[in-house]
């Protein structure tokens, strides 16, 4: 299976990655934030590229069941219900909900995967529960880091990080014949560098930086607990949502 | 002094680099085929982001003292006089001339920065002359990886390395205050895990490995020879230029 990686979603368009299998990673925050809501009960997400979008969508929605989320310069935007911090996604906040999901990168990166054959949400939290979804698939999957269209570099380090430490799990798989692109090796060898410590990394991280100083440093603990909340988030029918386990397949 | 890095150059625009000090890497091959042509005398070379470009200003300009250089999939394009192998850019085919320019990737990202600040050409032949270059500026600096638009990674681990390089060399400068951005960090990271044989780096890169399938295995270790064209090509007027050295003040 042949694994690729971006380090930035800017330069994609949507069409571009159909048929793709996607793993979406966006660890500050959206990634991790998405897959807390979800497993406390959020009946789903939906990723939207732009506010407007957000609030043409919600607009034709149940105000009750229906909640905008997300953030503009890593704070809540003007009325929507809840900014982009995992910890605001309590199973009070959202069980049974749908929310409507807009971020500077992370939801646009999804977004623009919706055509794609398989798209994942992928982050510290739930690396070890993404690595063996991969394994059991055993075909080609694109990690693509969300990445900051903010700034000149597109870059997010702690995106690398966490697709080269999923890379490097999976390297460990013996019964998978890996074929690494030259950005999937960068990945891998960016978490051998940086990814002794997730937290040290995400702390001295220009997003993490920034987050610490506008009072997110909680947020930053709870994006760096590997496996902390092992379930898999999915895209069905345009929305994202926890892959339910098949039922067993029963002979009669 | 600020040290910022792309991997990539496909999400700029032109716009967006102005008033940038910017060194544009397309290591694979025209920055490496760029400095070896102005050192063997071309008169400049007038990097265009694509073919209807190349043709449009070239037909405005005498044919005696103007050539056509570029590639598409790696080869020469119809109707150009020269490729993209810095080994047709000999003296005997280049003294004297305007080269019209055209890549898939490296004219592309150079075009885009035209409304740089200043513009300056690297690659591994050239390393220490752009290294002495940025210590003399003392300015922030963006390094541009032309990258590959035509790959899903956008990526090109060549051009990150020698980055990654000249990020060396200017840390190993003590009078030099440097804050390196994330992926500037990023790219010296590259350089440590991938740069200790870099012929060897290039000919197992996704890059040297399809030049090699094509035929251009030679231009490799051309392009592999640091510092062995230690010349410095500049924007000027919208023209890539040998920097002249300044004639020393003299006080009357």
């Amino acid at each position: 299976m042949k694994i690729d990686l971006s380090f930035s979603a800017a330069q994609f368009d949507d069409l571009q990655l159909r048929d793709k299998n996607v793993v979406v990673l966006d660890v500050l925050r959206a990634s991790s934030t998405i897959t807390v809501a979800l497993n406390n009960g959020a009946r789903e997400v939906i990723p939207v590229a732009s506010i407007e979008s957000a609030v043409k969508i919600s607009g034709s929605l149940f105000g009750e069941v229906t909640l905008r989320g997300g953030e503009r310069n890593g704070k809540t935007i003007e009325g929507f219900n809840l900014g982009n911090s995992p910890l605001e996604y309590s199973e009070a906040a959202v069980k049974g909900k749908s929310i409507i999901y807009c971020t500077t990168n992370g939801s646009v990166a999804m977004a623009k995967s919706r055509y794609a054959r398989a798209l994942i949400i992928g982050s510290f939290l739930n690396l070890t529960t993404v690595v063996d979804f991969i394994r059991e698939e055993n075909k080609d999957f694109l990690f693509i880091c969300a990445g900051r269209i903010n700034t000149l570099g597109f870059f997010s380090l702690e995106d690398a990080v966490c697709a080269g430490m999923m890379i490097q799990k999976l390297m460990k798989i013996e019964s998978l014949e890996l074929n690494l692109s030259d950005s999937a090796k960068a990945a891998h060898a960016l978490y051998k560098s940086f990814g002794r410590s997730i937290l040290k990394m995400l702390k001295t991280s220009e997003h993490g930086k920034f987050l610490i100083e506008i009072g997110f440093a909680d947020d930053l603990k709870i994006c760096a607990a590997v496996d902390s909340v092992p379930v898999l988030p999915v895209q069905i029918e345009n929305k994202i949502k926890l892959k339910k386990e098949e039922p067993p397949v029963v002979s009669l």
